[in-house]
């Protein structure tokens, strides 16, 4: 790998968000930098809520930073500072990149949904037609059921305890992708092929199932966002039946290909 | 060389300035942190001037960004953001370091002329005495002139072609340090024994002496703040008459070395 350098002329990016010590995409991203031989670091950037609006103000105006990630809790108040927002952004109403373009404005776009289908398309699963099973409706939740509908799935079940979140989030989808069914569920149809967990069911050890599943065909796809050492129980579920899946991590590292790409066009 | 790392728990430094791709400190500060196995990083900040104060404010509000640098043209802007300056610059009213203690809140100091002592002394050249031709009474000459008047030079002959400017320095100076005799001067002393250059002359290709300078005793001492790769025509005189001399480069490592060591008392 590449070593990092930092000089007079190296360009900024930063992630945003409170607390910070546990992202990885200083990390991530600054070897992506060395490795394409791009004079550009990803820096942690601690930000306070009573200093946020002040902070980014600020950040955005250094005239050495060119993009900035946003992270918990930030995401929804980040799209504000955007002069223009990608599809799924202007959907959920929540960005996790930001670009500065030439003209000294600013671009803003969700990736959270991006590197999950990018996972699954890169194992060769078809998406089109899906019977989707989503559970959660939170920010992870919304990205992805949005970049789902518009990867072609058939239909879309949201299922969160926090009933008037996935009605919303059901009634955003509906109207944006018309040929997609959505509604909210309180459980797992009987039809569904593809079983989707973007809540936070299986953070923790000895977590289970997000709700319950049931069997699945072999051919039904799974996926999960957590990002733990050992396989998560929906996960091992999968594993079990002969499905294939995609895990936190793979969601993860499709998602900083396409933040990469976002960032490059600007460098153009 | 250590390799320089960034992950979420990188405390970063940064040095606010405009221009920024010709600063030295990201990769010398960098440098060290990586050197001394501290998790840290020095960044170039690129700060337009209308936008100064709101950016100075933001950054000092990081949670995570533990100290600041300032270069031109921030020197004396940077001064009112401490809560407290340290000595010279209080004096002189202009900070090139700051940064924040275990209480929040934030020091100031300017250790331009502290790397030029420290040069001086490295090389075992006696201060203490001195009668000194200083050429230069702007940001460099001022914190120059402070640290060698602390140190216990006899006098101080200021030579500026903005007279008003060498004035205002040697009032500050004598008032501050009644053991040294101070004053502004339209010519170098016959009895001067040591001759510094902190002004702008020099770093133009085919520039001459900063002034007549005349014939040196070989036990006299020379010192140049212009970092550059030949020797500077004054330098170049300390070499024939076989003086004792300090070279910008020299200056930066002892003012690295001062500012270093200032960082690392927060973080104890």
């Amino acid at each position: 790998m590449t070593d990092i350098r930092i000089d007079g002329a190296t360009r900024l990016y930063g992630i945003v968000g409170h607390p910070i010590g546990q992202v990885k995409s200083p990390e991530v991203f600054s070897d992506l930098f060395a490795a394409g031989e791009i004079n550009a670091v990803m820096l942690p950037l601690h930000v306070l809520p009573d200093r946020f609006d002040a902070a980014m103000a600020a950040l955005m105006g250094l005239a050495n930073l060119d993009g900035l990630l946003v992270t918990v809790p930030y995401k929804p108040q980040a799209a504000r500072f955007a002069d223009r927002l990608g599809p799924t952004a202007s959907r959920i109403a929540a960005v996790n990149a930001l670009r500065r373009e030439h003209d000294g404005t600013w671009s803003g776009d969700m990736f959270d949904g991006v590197g999950f289908v990018r996972a699954f398309e890169r194992k060769g699963c078809e998406l089109r037609g899906r019977r989707v099973a989503l559970f959660g409706a939170g920010g992870a939740g919304s990205a992805i059921g949005c970049e789902l509908a518009a990867a072609g799935v058939a239909s879309l079940a949201i299922i969160d305890p926090r009933t008037e979140r996935a009605a919303a989030l059901a009634d955003t989808l509906r109207r944006a992708f018309t040929g997609c069914r959505v509604g909210a569920a309180d459980a797992v149809p009987h039809n569904a092929d593809m079983i989707v967990n973007a809540s936070t069911v299986g953070m923790r050890d000895g977590d289970g199932l997000p709700g319950e599943v049931g069997e699945l065909a072999s051919d039904a796809l799974v996926g999960d966002v957590i990002v733990s050492e050992e396989p998560t129980a929906l996960i091992r579920h999968a594993i079990r039946h002969g499905c294939r899946y995609v895990i936190g991590r793979e969601m993860i590292a499709g998602q900083a290909e396409a933040i990469m790409s976002f960032f490059a066009v600007a460098r153009r």
